[in-house]
């Protein structure tokens, strides 16, 4: 059944690009027959031609409006990054016709909507598996398989890179900015680690996947945000003692007609699945009102895991062009109301320096108590003898953000507390 | 976009039809705004009218013929069970233009090729996502967002009734009898039993699993398959002491042009994610070679995770219908290369009872030596002081399966070994 090649035009090629064409090379055999027709690399577009690529001269062009406006090319593979000029490039292509797999969650997390309608209104597609999980099949899997379901609750570990620090910090009890460095000079951090470390990738990450699992838009700054900057050692440690590791997750949820979406550092129960992913790898748990809990993990990132979610989506693009059923697209719905953090129930880990004086305890327990928070597990180590001064750490039973926020700005020196160091959020249910 | 509903025929209505049926009913909703048109149940067919069911009783017939004889009806979903009368039932749907999902996997692992092969020619959709790992997304994933890899290597706990018997074993350390008894009496284990315990349901998935990883139909009987009916206490305490727990795998893998796949209890590194895999959850490991591993994990069985894989179908389907692109099928291949157990090269586990006295373990070193095998960890106890018997368990290097059949059947009283008690394949990387 050989046919015409289908003929693809990148737009970008560096890491994630370079991967892609690579398995496009690769198993070009054994894609072209997954597919009925060749799938044939047309034009790659770049900004510098002075790099040096893993591919032909010939493909490379700085034109990259003449890819998108090439009739002769069926298939746009945006690997830019970045909302501009990459949106605009997109919509272009579909304006032109032109079907578009994208690995750019932080275009589809701000501008996804209006494209992925812009792809129905002409029949097209517009596949971004890629942008979340790396090769972890976990978009077409919530479209498609889960889609009877609604979705309750989904919770994961998105960025790889600050699970990779939050690993090192644990098994190697690193400082955060040890684990850092370290994760620099393994290619596993930029230079410039704001985006991974203050939670901004793993906050647009989960801006897609609520959109998709609720089916309801999900604008970017109504997912709460906090990265691991003001994560230690100590906190580490102390989560350990009390049977918890630290993730940083993207945790969305259905509450009533509402979504609650917040990206943090969590504390696990260390029997918890989750718990136990480690390094650069990646798992999001979904749960749905049949089908239970799934759980799907992988590597998150990297070139090739990337690529392979890229390819994935090409061959279905491709097979949709050849057979029909392109433009197969469910796009969320606008409106959808969401959740400040303030309104979250959840137990609450708080680690404070306090005087270390017999009816501390005692007065902490009431302080709180008249905000509604309530004490479960406890951890305390002497700091300074001699000053009189200890670590206290304390998991409290659940309760409302806004209480407890309100509970441990009472907590002061009438009360024998010092200095609160580190308040965390804690998930309980170990499955 | 409301328009016409798209109307199902049942064949069957037991545990997993019900869950499918309450899954259309509590999500109809929800489920007609992703599909763009209300999803019907027009009839089902069923065998035993007498049945108290949870349906109007006005669906119901006897007449399964009239259903896929039904001009009305536009899909059907076969939940019987068993090569017939569901395979010639689904195949005169198929000849008569209707969509198939099924989660029949003795069906689709003894006959899926030429339904597939029916289905495409007929540009129809024939679907069986619920047949293996219940409500976990798998064969969609491996034939879309996975296509691009040259899968290696897959690995997974697909019964969950034994891997129920098996987590009640290493943990409760009870019999293989008792924690049978247990799952019968739960209602995760059948009266008889046999299906689950002596690995035919696990082999029938592998089968399927193995055709669409490798692009090639795997035939049941290409399938090594072995049980878990010889398994003790001792054996998963022995495995435990050496850092191993024991499940039952189904694992499938490219060997050169060949595809080796095989169902046999397996000692894992307790480190292992499947190792981790408890209860009666389900979990599959897929290693390509561009994503890496990816592990998808969830109940693998019951009525609402598996009508949860169903309903997906079901939507998938649907929207090809009122979208396009139905009948996008890939047939695996027919004519691959199996290689049997034979050629595998593995580590072994190995439990013998011997004789109690200083030269044994050199001896049998020997004589496993004499046909290449090689030892590696060791644990012994005393059996009998008084007889001096001992039990002695062993595990190997690498070796070929051949090679160490014939070494355990050299280990004699000439070497000090009076009985093998068992042997077990052993999976050593860690992830």
């Amino acid at each position: 059944m050989a046919t015409a090649p289908l003929r693809i035009g990148f737009l970008g090629f560096g890491v994630v690009g370079t991967g892609t064409y690579r398995m496009l090379v690769d198993n070009r055999e054994s894609i072209s027959r997954k597919v009925g027709a060749p799938l044939d690399v047309a034009k790659i577009g770049i900004r510098d031609p002075q790099k040096p690529r893993e591919a032909p001269d010939a493909l490379f062009t700085t034109d990259l409006e003449g890819i998108v406006d090439d009739p002769d090319i069926d298939m746009i593979i945006e690997v830019m990054g970045g909302v501009e000029p990459a949106g605009s490039l997109i919509e272009r292509a579909l304006r032109n016709g032109k079907h578009v797999v994208t690995a750019n969650k932080e275009l589809i997390a701000k501008r996804g909507g209006p494209l992925i309608r812009l792809a129905a209104a002409n029949s097209l597609d517009l596949h971004f598996e890629a942008a979340v999980g790396g090769g972890i099949p976990l978009i077409q899997p919530l479209k498609h398989q889960l889609a009877g379901n609604d979705v309750l609750k989904l919770m994961g570990i998105v960025n790889g890179t600050t699970n990779y620090i939050l690993t090192r910090m644990t098994e190697q009890r690193m400082s955060l900015e040890d684990a850092l460095g370290e994760a620099q000079r393994l290619g596993y951090a930029e230079a410039d680690p704001t985006a991974d470390v203050d939670g901004h990738d793993a906050q647009c990450k989960l801006a897609i996947l609520s959109g998709i699992a609720f089916g309801r838009e999900t604008p970017v700054d109504c997912v709460y945000r906090e990265g691991i900057r003001g994560l230690t050692a100590d906190d580490i440690h102390f989560a350990g003692i009390l049977g918890y590791r630290i993730k940083l997750l993207g945790i969305a949820e259905a509450i009533g007609p509402a979504v609650l979406a917040r990206v943090h550092p969590t504390l696990l129960p260390k029997k918890h699945p989750l718990a136990n992913v480690h390094d650069v790898y990646n798992a999001v748990q979904i749960r749905g009102d049949f089908v239970g809990d799934v759980i799907f993990s992988g590597r998150g990132a990297g070139s090739d895991p990337t690529g392979s979610a890229i390819v994935g989506d090409l061959i279905d693009v491709a097979r949709n062009i050849r057979l029909g059923g392109a433009g197969n697209v469910i796009a969320p719905e606008t409106g959808g109301q969401f959740l400040t953090i303030d309104s979250l129930v959840s137990r609450y880990y708080l680690r404070m320096r306090v005087d270390d004086k017999p009816r501390v305890l005692g007065q902490i327990a009431s302080r709180l108590g008249e905000f509604d928070v309530s004490l479960t597990d406890m951890e305390m180590r002497v700091l300074d003898a001699a000053a009189g001064t200890g670590e206290i750490v304390f998991l409290t039973h659940e309760c409302r953000e806004s209480d407890f926020r309100q509970a441990t700005e009472a907590l002061d020196d009438t009360c024998g507390v010092r200095e609160i160091a580190t308040w965390l959020r804690v998930e309980t249910r170990e499955a």
